[in-house]
This record gives structure tokens, C-alpha cells and sequence, in this order.
């Protein structure tokens, strides 16, 4: 067969602390083809149809030297993240053609399954204890909605993010109550919208806030009690006025993890999943958070997680439960559509640089829009 | 019978944050008298023998419109804190001339009991739920030891320093293992000194540190693998040679909690049990900490604690184990006498100071020395 264009969204230049720049850091290339008959190897032909743009993959774009909790990607290959596929050609055994698949997988229209240039050397490296080999988490079957909700739910509440969302009430705070309450940051991000509705559906009063009006505008959509953009409002004094606070669910650290503790109410438990605020700022330049002594005064825990520690046991029960809740309507979400791999770069940087509208999803395939 | 002197110190004036200024926020009064055949309306008469200095009184030493933690002491009364003392007269049921009683007792040489004067009125006061009535500590019989080691322990390793340092182990770190390291700041203070033994006879790896040379030394002699003089060493550098740390026991806050983190293993605990880097600090100008980023990085636990949270799970074991361990020589402490009342305020500030030898204590009765 001919070549096929195969382009990607190309990891170019290692960066350093600070925003990325497009074209510098991440280049579009159209310029690479596939042969869609090349031999398979025992592997499977992936079709991309759509990439889930996620904070953490920021911090996977370093030099490798630097040692921190995610493996680093390879400099020369295409940016790796979640991404929906569907198989083309299989050689492996359990793998069919028309499968659906969701896990990592290159940024480029299509690919020879498992994926192995763009894969960092785990086995190779001298990494500590603490560092998780990202590459790992490969590509799972996944059922078609049929049209119960869109493919784009699982960049967003049914994805990672939301598994993320799942696993850490359920992991850090199993013990929630009715009638308590509970703080999120970026609320109108993939974890976020999603802590927001499981924390509702337990019956707490939930405070949560966001970059823009209209992210307020749609965390309360959510069921939010309280939702304030940041930028705009005292992050201290809402927290005040609607405090205190039994859980603090942080996704940005920084500031708003100090004016949260201030606010924390005796034995406060805050879940610390993510720091937004700090992914493109020199260890320097990072906020000092003042407000620690009163961790032992109101006897709070700040517990961190990753969503990878919760999976082997919690998989299956958000597996079992969100989908359904989807289906009912029980569950919303809204993505940000970035139709075109062209698209992918200005989708990712959207995540930091205060652009992005709602979680943000590229649609590499048209159909699946 | 005529007055008898009752000197006493008195808590003068409402400080400011920063160090208290003898002769002003605190004054050594020898001018009240007592007589000690006054009326004791079913209470207890009592002799000071020994005081203990402790850093949490700091806190409480404020303007009772600020909300903490603890409630405040009683502006124009003695200071109140942990001491032993022994009975001269009784009218109370199950209190006996001749008996020796710890707990809270005003710093002046005779007390008629429950003090009332010094007391702060937290039933009329409208504080938090995360605010502890220290007033509560009510004086609790102990036994003699009878020589097999000296009264001043009370003050140190057997009393509340020693309770605090037991009670967060068991309470927060359960789990401690064989072979694991662990940091432990002020490690010569009540506190430090405790936790690093503990710690020790659980076969973990114990680093310290602490504000001299000297210090240091005696953090060696208590068993710890490695203690430096923070003022001199670099506790970043001796934490990245020495670490990576499992646990971490804060008694400091600040710019060392910031350090401890940047050198915690996977999955590590810290417990948060003070801030004395900060008792004398007002709040804007704390060291704002920059490595939280990590808690999730790593998934890290930072639990705070009172020492009262555990006391009644956790008070008879500690009873029933630390005076047979001290008995046998198994437990070591060293205290730093300052015989005479009015000695107290100096003893008192070299707990802030930097001039505090050992754990500090007031020597009221100098037979008890």
C-alpha cells in the first residue's frame, strides 16, 4: 500500500522550568507517513481518534536526569498520554480489529501498538523507589457507549481524570459525611468536575473554585453550593465566609494549600493530588506556604496519591459504577473540543496558561467529535 | 499563723509576637504572701516543688481574641504549666497530706486547689472546636520513685514531653519497622530527646539534630545514628547524605519541614508534634515552605497531633512502661536545673532563645533538685 500521512505532535526540545512554546518545545509534523500494511511483529495498527491533554504530563517533559515521581518522555518522539484508539489490524492474541482500546499512546494518527520508540527505559534507568514508569500503563479494552454518552466522557470524568477523582475519596477519605464540608481547586478541571459531583452524590456541601466566571458559571451546574473564580474573589475570604473546612481536595498547591489550611476545621484532611499552580515554576519560585504550624494545632492529615497506587483495587468498582451513572444522566461533564491533531499543542498548553474553557479533549478523528 | 512569702511568676502583659521580654510580659513577684491555714473550701493545699518550662506555653500566652489551638492563660495571674507539687493539707476526698501530684499548677510556691484565679473561663468563651481547654490538665497523683531515678524526670522523658514524644508514635506511626530512618528535629528537647530513644529501641535509624555542638553530643549519647548542629550544618545536605527519610518527627515547622520533605521516601510519615521556629513569629513573616509539591510526588502523610488526643488511650501504657524503663537505666534524659523560682522566666525563655543546655527545668523546692 501506499504511505499513509501519519502526523504527530513531536516532543522537539527539552524544556525548563516555564511555559512550553509551541514550536519550540512541541512541534506539529505533518511530514511523517505510515505504511498501514507494515509488518505487525506480534503488536496490533492502532487508529488515533482522541488524546486527553492532562496536567501531569507536564512534568513528564524534563531532562531525564531530573528524578521525580513519573518516568520522563523521550525527546525526538511524539508526546505519550491517554488517548482513545481503535484497532485496525491485530496480531495479538484477544486483540481484534474494530476493538475499542484507552490507555497511553503516542500523539500521531496511527500506530504499531505496543508503541516502542517513544517509550522511556524504566528497566535502564537507576530511578528511586518513588519514580512510576508511566509507559506502563498500556492500552485496555473499553466497551462503545452505543451512544449512551459521548467517546469524549473518557477524557473527562470516565478517564483518568475521573478515576483519579474516585480513587482518591475513596483511598484518602473513605469517611466522609453527609453534611460536611468539602473545598476543590480547579473544580471545573477533569478531577475536579468530578470530585465536585461524587462529593455532592455523598451528600456534603461543596465550596469549589476556578480560573473564570464561567467555570463558576459551570462547577455550579455541577451541583457546587459554592463556586467563585479565583481570580476575582479573595480565595481567604470566601473560604472564610463559607468555612471551615473538613476536606480540602488541592489540585494546584501553592497559595490557595495556604489559605486552605487556614481555614481547615479541627482534624481537616486535605488531599493533596495535584499542584497546576507549580508544573511551569522553578523550584525557586514556588509560593512558601505559611500556614503549617496549624497542621498539629487542628490535628490535620495532608495525605498525598496517585492515581496509579489506587488502581488495582479500585479500578474495577469505577469500572462497574460510572458508566452507569453516565448513562442515567447522574453524571455531567463538558470537554473543550480541539478538533485536529494540528489542534493538540494549543489543547495541551490551554491546561496552564489560564485558556483552557472546560476540560480539554483532542479529537483526532472527526467522527468521534 | 502569719503570712508565709509566696513569691510567684506573674504573666504581666498581653505580648506581641516575638520574644517575650522579662520584666514586662513576664515579672518574678516575691511580694505575695499566703497563709497556710486559710480556708481550702474542699480543695487541696500545696507546695511547688518542681515547674516545667515547655515551648506550648508560648502559644498561650496571647491575646485571648486570637482563636488557637489552646486557651490562653489569664493576664495578672501566675504563669500555670506542668509541675509537681505535694500536698500539705487536704479537704478533698482521696488527696492526702504527704501525697505527690503532676499536672497544671500556677508558678508560684503554694497553691490553694483547683486553682480558680489563673484559671481561663472556657465554658463563657466562645473558641472553636479545635481549641483545648488546657485549664483541664488537673493535677493527678504519681508515686514516689523512691531514688531509683531523679523527681526532675517528670519534667522530661516521664512527664509530658515524654507522653507527647509516645503518644505520636503510637498514634500516628504504628507502623514503624526495623531498618526504616528517621528525623527527628529538636532532638535534645523534651520531645526530641524521647522520640529519638523510642525510635531507637524499635530499631529504626535515627538522625537529629539540634541548636549547638553540645547538643549534638548529647542526641549521640541518647543513641542516634547521626546528629549535627543545624546552626552549622546545612540540614538540606545532611538530610540528602543521611536520607531518604521514612519518617520525619517535626518539632520545629519552617525551613526544616521544607528540607525534611524534599527528603522523604516513597510513602513516608511526617509527624507534625510542633512549630517552635514560630511560637515567636508573627504570622507574615513565617518561612513560607516550598517543597509541598512532593506530598503527592512521593504520597506522603503530614499528621498532625496533640499529645492530649491520645492521652486516654494511650496514658495507662505510658505509665505502666516508661518509669519501669527509667528504673532500669533503659531511657536516658538530662535536665537543665534552674534552682529557685526565681530563676523561672530565664529558664522559661531558653526554651526560645537558643540558650537552653537540655530540657529546662524549675527547681522550686531545691530539695527536688
Amino acid at each position: 500500500m501506499s504511505p499513509t500521512p501519519n502526523p504527530r505532535v513531536l516532543y522537539a526540545k527539552v524544556p525548563g522550568p516555564g511555559l512550553l512554546v509551541a514550536g519550540e518545545h512541541l512541534v506539529y509534523d505533518p511530514a511523517p507517513t505510515i505504511d498501514l500494511d507494515e509488518p505487525l511483529r506480534g503488536g496490533f495498527l492502532t487508529k488515533t481518534l482522541l488524546l486527553s491533554p492532562e496536567p501531569f504530563m507536564r512534568e513528564r517533559l524534563r531532562d531525564p536526569a531530573i528524578l521525580t515521581y513519573s518516568t520522563p518522555m523521550v525527546v525526538g518522539q511524539p508526546l505519550v498520554g491517554f488517548g482513545l484508539v481503535q484497532v485496525l489490524r491485530s496480531e495479538k492474541e484477544g486483540v481484534t480489529a474494530g476493538d475499542y482500546m484507552y490507555g497511553f499512546t503516542p500523539w500521531e494518527h496511527y500506530t504499531v501498538q505496543p508503541y516502542v520508540d517513544a517509550r522511556f527505559d524504566f528497566a535502564g534507568a537507576n530511578y528511586p523507589s518513588y519514580t512510576f514508569d508511566m509507559d506502563s500503563l498500556v492500552l485496555q479494552p473499553v466497551p462503545d457507549p452505543l451512544g449512551a454518552f459521548p467517546w469524549s466522557r473518557l477524557t473527562s470524568v470516565l478517564g483518568t481524570p475521573g478515576l483519579t477523582a474516585f480513587v482518591g475519596l475513596e483511598s484518602v477519605a473513605p469517611d466522609m459525611k453527609s453534611g460536611q464540608t468539602v473545598y476543590v481547586s480547579s473544580g471545573a478541571s477533569g478531577v475536579g468536575s468530578m470530585v465536585v459531583q461524587l462529593c455532592k452524590s455523598k451528600g456534603l456541601r461543596v465550596i469549589a473554585s476556578a480560573s473564570s466566571d464561567s467555570k463558576a458559571d459551570y462547577i455550579r451546574t455541577l451541583g457546587a453550593d459554592v463556586a467563585f473564580n479565583y481570580k476575582t474573589t479573595s480565595v481567604g475570604s470566601a473560604l472564610a465566609e463559607h468555612g471551615p473546612l473538613d476536606y480540602y481536595w488541592d489540585n494546584v498547591c501553592g497559595q490557595q494549600l495556604e489559605q486552605a489550611i487556614q481555614n481547615m476545621a479541627l482534624n481537616g484532611v486535605i488531599l493533596a493530588c495535584g499542584a497546576i499552580s507549580e508544573y511551569n515554576t522553578p523550584a525557586e519560585d514556588c509560593y512558601g506556604v505559611k500556614t503549617l504550624a496549624l497542621v498539629f494545632k487542628r490535628r490535620l492529615r495532608i495525605q498525598g496519591f496517585l492515581v496509579s497506587d489506587g488502581m488495582p483495587t479500585l479500578l474495577p468498582r469505577f469500572l462497574a459504577e460510572v458508566p452507569v451513572l453516565l448513562a442515567q444522566g447522574k453524571l455531567k461533564s463538558e470537554e473543550q473540543l480541539f478538533v485536529g491533531l494540528e489542534k493538540g499543542i494549543e489543547a495541551f498548553l490551554s491546561l496552564y496558561d489560564g485558556t483552557s474553557k472546560a476540560k480539554p479533549v483532542v479529537v483526532v478523528d472527526a467522527a468521534y467529535a
